[in-house]
């Protein structure tokens, strides 16, 4: 069986990108869901300077717009990219957080099988037509309704549990605990700051900072108000627009293609149950690491090999649990050696250089091709952002859900 | 390449699995979508005697469960089939009315490529909990929303825009194509009062009966009333609530297991545009003969190899499009062929002998899954309802949005 291969990405920014209107008060769009899609399509086509006709499927991951701006059946709007692609195989993915991963998986197999000779992945969200409730009310559907978003269990609420866990197992002091998840909040900001794509460029890069933003102020209120304890509003990622797209082909093929490529080297994809209140182990991703586990084993490689990586940070707690899933920290240890300083650009492994979901932002559904078109860019040594020191292994690690759908891509230069 | 075969499959009964509650006036389930997504899937690997721990991956194809029952990220449901499906992969896949046949398409590619030996799919929907305009506003998301669903534009408005390019394109006199429109109503229901799992098996079966009801009462109310000009009440396809399931396997490792197969012979999976604006055709499924035409050539059939299909009648109008697609019948002679009474269960090709979108109900998310159930049930000879004369080579037919997602595929018994 040949592998895959991409040959080409693009990320469109990630933003707010509605206005309200003065007169009505309701949001409108400066950039819309269907205009997102379509530029990050075109785009991964540029990039990859294939002809438009030389695609031959599509496939589309994006968690929830219907629910976030009416619109199901989303796969079909790729025919808007080019007219060439009217009559081409369209298929959307959704497993909430991770649905362009899922996508990126389904468009691998069918490389894979002969199916196709190029496929472009695009994954999407308009997330901020809606207030705040809503918003909350349409990722809580991700979660399992009957037993808890229909209880008012919100996203903060079910990670909350994992630090929780987490903290409990390894018995670790509120002080430090609070520290590990500053000290990974603030590298966040600091590595997003240089990514001329992200949502938040301009964050507390010091744990100092993010501490100093807790003090209520004269109203009482803080600037990084508790949320679910512990996690507090720092520790959680962005609700942004956005969209990102690939272009995959047979490894075969692209080392004959004019343009730089990364082997997609394997894959893990590891499925635990929807409800976290029938997980035994609060503490860790049980599903994430098995999902590790199959993918390095496909790729031939140990933690050790990987140079960097795109880590889910929907939570700070999460990206801490992820650096262990991946085996880049041994269990209980992830959050002091982050405290250490191990993880930054400088160190032999780095993690979330793009700022992560923290910093980057995270429309839900782009938020899996976005961080395969960031490993991507690395490794052909056009980063965006943060340059790695070394990349020939880079990770994606996209969560979907309460640490539910756990994929796990490593991807490798291709000489 | 080794093809796909499928080696068992399930249905679950169609019909409307709610009930008012009395004091609140909500509707409160009396099978729930979880219920129906467990018992299809557990039905498939029973049916085709696989253990559990041998399902490699799952796809469940659902169209709008966060819209109909705050439900998104439904795949990963599939864990409850049974515990060893834990930690496999679960993908969903969404495309409108075809959602469950793209999900087979992603099984099948996952098979071919080598990467599983056995995937489970699974289509389901639940669609009654919902009030009618609150569902009409559901499945209005799958049309293109801002120039259609966002300006009143239902579903049988979009079809009643075939039904018109049609009648005007072939120049059908009215009472011809009502009478065309009633035939073909009359046959699913004939058909789907012998499917026990149908979810109306008592329809009215003849065109004089369709014709009759036409009739206001006392009232001035019909039981055949005009829904969209020229379609009315018969002329759509029933609002469901069920699930089917589906194991896919290499048909090379069916041909040694102790069930009976049925090959995916081919596959056509084309998609048109989104708006039916820019669509210069409005008198027939430009896509869906493209669909046609790929699966056809895969299979290495014309449409005379065909003994039955069963097609997408979401609209009585689109089984004629559809019968006209697949080449069944030659363009503009359909509806004629319907009324001299080809594609009965007596005729050499056979249509809807399940009796349809119809009469065997369609919950949008199931229907594609449901469609190919049913053919492998003809196929291995253990037909759901009315036996088909002849059972070699059958066609599905599953069409998703206003005729958007095309989806043909040609399943021939493996002996």
């Amino acid at each position: 069986m040949s592998k895959a291969s991409i040959i080409g990405a693009y990320n469109t920014e990630f933003g707010v990108f509605v206005k309200k209107d003065p007169a009505t008060g309701l949001m409108t769009d400066t950039k819309t869901y269907y205009d997102l899609l379509v530029e990050a399509g075109r785009g991964a086509i540029t990039d990859a300077d294939v002809a438009p006709e030389d695609i031959d499927a599509v496939y589309v991951g994006s968690c929830s717009p219907a629910s976030f701006l009416n619109q199901e059946h989303v796969a079909p709007l790729a025919a808007e990219i080019h007219p060439s692609l009217r009559f081409k195989p369209m298929t959307r993915t959704e497993c909430a957080c991770a649905s362009s991963t899922v996508a990126l998986y389904d468009a691998i197999y069918a490389v894979e099988a002969g199916r196709c000779s190029n496929v472009l992945v695009i994954g999407v969200e308009k997330m901020n037509l809606l207030p705040t409730p809503q918003m909350t009310h349409v990722l809580a559907c991700c979660s399992h309704w009957p037993s808890e978003g229909s209880r008012g269990m919100s996203f903060p609420m079910l990670f909350a549990e994992y630090a929780k866990g987490y903290q409990a197992k390894h018995k670790i002091g509120d002080e430090d605990f609070e520290k590990m998840l500053f000290t990974v909040g603030a590298l966040g900001y600091k590595n997003g700051a240089e990514n001329p794509l992200a949502h938040a460029k301009k964050g507390p890069v010091t744990v100092e900072a993010l501490k100093a933003l807790c003090q209520p102020d004269e109203r009482g209120k803080s600037k990084n108000m508790m949320i679910a304890k512990p996690l507090r509003l720092h520790d959680c990622s962005l609700v942004s627009d956005g969209a990102a797209a690939l272009v995959v082909t047979s490894t075969e093929r692209a080392r004959k293609h004019r343009k730089p490529a990364a082997e997609i080297a394997g894959i893990g994809h590891s499925v635990e149950r929807l409800p976290i209140g029938v997980r035994p182990n609060m503490h860790e991703l049980q599903a994430g690491k098995d999902a590790a586990r199959k993918a390095y084993k496909e790729a031939g490689i140990t933690a050790k090999d990987v140079d960097f990586a795109e880590v889910h940070d929907c939570f700070t707690i999460n990206q801490i649990l992820s650096t262990e899933a991946l085996g880049l920290s041994q269990d209980g240890r992830a959050g002091y050696d982050y405290m250490e300083g191990r993880f930054t650009r400088e160190d032999k492994v780095a993690v979330n250089l793009s700022g992560g979901l923290k910093s980057k932002g995270h429309p839900v559904g782009a938020t899996g091709a976005s961080m395969h078109a960031l490993v991507y860019k690395q490794l052909v040594g056009e980063p965006i952002g943060v340059k790695a020191r070394k990349a020939d292994v880079g990770v994606a690690f996209n969560v979907g859900g309460s640490a539910v759908t756990n994929c796990v891509t490593v991807m490798r230069r291709l000489n």
